[in-house]
């Protein structure tokens, strides 16, 4: 077991209508101008942009707006709020929607309380020593950004897609009320459960240090999402389902699923960064079309969790060799994101990648991870264009 | 399902030697003047307060001790630590030890914060604005109030045990060297255990808004525990068994394992309480001593909960009445505190209580939740006193 810290001081307020309580958090954590950061139309035509604001405005809080971020949220975009804060003289950042606006909130807060570029974060080159303080409304349950240290952008010029992470990221609140994700298309629904399994997936699949106690609650928390996004496919205004879920995407990714391991493995989501830097895919999408690719690779170098993944989280047959019970695990989890309609290679991505774009991506994703990364196996540039050949 | 806020604030710094990022956990909490609280001697004998006072003085950072707190920490040495606190201006305080000792440390922090008498906030008075910043280093895995919002109290006067609970109390950070933990005797070790399951078993019993994420993570954490405490009896050295509980502890009472359910039962703790007041037995050991008479008398009226406990977390055979199936959860349970020591009942507990004795901890209990309080079956004073005789 290795030592671990764990830091999750954002204060979660979870249930119907709490998005009524936001100018109190904001208040309570000491904003008094406000950038409230949003994605596309759907806060507007939802009416949360209005009730959000109104809300605001009776609390004698003033705001200016800046909606825009998308999918693998854009450098231009956090370089543009940048300086409305500065103009502005905003003092706290509240993002409405999903992990895009939430990244690219965090983003922007880098920006204004350190100096220079802050594409120098994600670029590797610093660190940052603090973050203007940041609070959330979620609409989509998904990334975990809304309790979790790190955030991802895509600078244009290159399509590159970096992730940065530090304690100073985490929001101070954030609100969570289950029917506001209930709108969502199915599709993004069930990419957002699949992010919020390979977030506690990522932690699991080490071979270091895994505690007794850390798997117990990942292997509930994965059963309970695999069992809630069945339900949600057939049901998608089911409140229970949507709270189940929404929680389980903030616990997935706030460190609470890697305590005592060795920082987990994560080679999924950086081969998936290289899908969604160069394809603007869905990030839930592209982790089910690489998943069982990457699992089948490297399955035999991290066998006894690919085992007990596949005995107490896939509940498969105790029977057999150890691998052919890994095995049985790995196309069980296939099964289950076909059940959800995710893809399970490039192809039902809709990805139509030539032979030099796989070897595009398997060379930036080997720079972008400094030649090589994984605790499941590690994993070398020949290792991930073997991966991305495998899921074509 | 019921709405919920979850706040866990404290830095938790978790590992072996970890006590050695004491005087930076301050510096960076912004403690300049530190109270030192501690219990009894173990702390001194064992050489931790030296390294502490070390560690400190390299880095620079005045402070005053105060040593003494008790089991069930008395109201008096809170009042002294008031007082010390002001008189040499100190700025943070820093509990070294278990429950005692940092339960001492929040009621001595909100003594200073607050103006008036610190107990009228235990004393259901009023609330509190603010706590004098808090660090522990701890020493016992039992209460979890390194992360918790609670604090319990002992008034001499009377003996009465009240608890308060306020955000304004969580900790700073803690820091967890599981190694810290190995002296302690096997009694206090397996007490511990049966306070930390109880903390999550008390919001595992309830009759509103249970979430099946937060069962699952409660039956992972019960599970982990129970066979933890068991390796533990027999190899109280073992690091890894000693890190799963010490984790477990924080986990079980920072809220976790009650988000989205309606704030729990609680009745056991209430009853032991009231023991523990006049009797100033170990919390752990009252608690193992009143669980089973208090299961037997609720469990009718919370049937789904305990047959669930009875099939996930002590593993019973599915056969039967669901009755029968809670029945046999509880002899489990009862089994299982026998494995390692604790006492079932108040004999073995060793106290030795007449008729009149339970008839005044009842009408103390009842008082102390304004006549009555339970979510698995609500308890009035009669009931209270049933349950008292039921388990002499």
């Amino acid at each position: 077991m290795f030592d671990f810290k764990y830091y999750t001081p954002t204060k979660v307020v979870f249930g119907r209508n709490t998005e009524s309580k936001v100018a109190e958090l904001i208040k309570e954590f000491g904003g008094t101008k406000v950038l409230i950061h949003y994605g596309g139309g759907s806060v507007v035509r939802s009416g949360l942009l209005k009730r959000v604001t109104d809300t605001l405005d009776a609390a004698g809080i003033s705001y200016v707006t800046l909606g825009g971020a998308v999918p693998n949220p854009h450098l231009g975009l956090v370089y543009e709020g940048i300086e409305l804060v500065k103009k502005e003289k905003v003092d706290f950042l509240l993002a409405v929607g999903g992990g895009s606006a939430i990244d690219s909130a965090k983003a922007i807060g880098y920006g204004v309380a350190n100096d220079g570029d802050v594409w120098d974060f994600y670029d590797y080159k610093r660190t940052a020593d603090g973050c203007l303080p940041l609070g959330v409304i979620l609409t989509i349950a998904a990334t975990g950004s809304e309790m979790s240290d790190s955030s991802v952008i895509t600078k244009e010029e290159g399509l590159v897609k970096r992730g940065y992470s530090s304690d100073f990221g985490r929001p101070r609140f954030a609100i969570m009320n289950p029917e506001l994700t209930m709108t969502l298309p199915d599709y993004q629904t069930a990419c957002g459960c699949t992010d919020i399994m390979m977030h506690t997936m990522e932690r699991y699949f080490t071979n270091g240090g895994n505690m007794e106690l850390t798997d117990a609650l990942a292997e509930g928390l994965l059963k309970t999402v695999k069992k809630n996004a069945v339900i949600l496919r057939d049901d998608p205004k089911n409140y229970d389902a949507r709270a189940e879920v929404m929680w389980a995407g903030s616990l997935a990714h706030n460190g609470l699923t890697g305590c005592g391991n060795d920082g987990g493995d994560w080679m999924t989501h950086k081969l998936e960064h290289e899908l969604g830097g160069l394809y603007d895919v869905a990030h839930g999408a592209g982790l089910a079309a690489i998943w069982g690719s990457w699992a089948r690779y490297v399955y035999k170098d991290c066998l006894p969790r690919f085992k007990k993944f596949a005995l107490n989280v896939m509940e498969v047959e105790n029977k057999g060799t150890d691998e052919e019970i890994a095995l049985r695990g790995i196309e069980a989890m296939e099964d289950f994101y076909r059940s959800i309609n995710m893809p399970t290679n490039l192809r039902e991505l809709g990805v139509k990648a030539t032979e030099e774009d796989l070897v595009t991506m398997a060379h930036k994703c080997a720079v972008g991870v400094n030649g090589g990364k994984g605790s499941a196996k590690f994993l070398r540039e020949e290792d991930m264009l073997a991966i991305f050949r495998a899921s074509m």
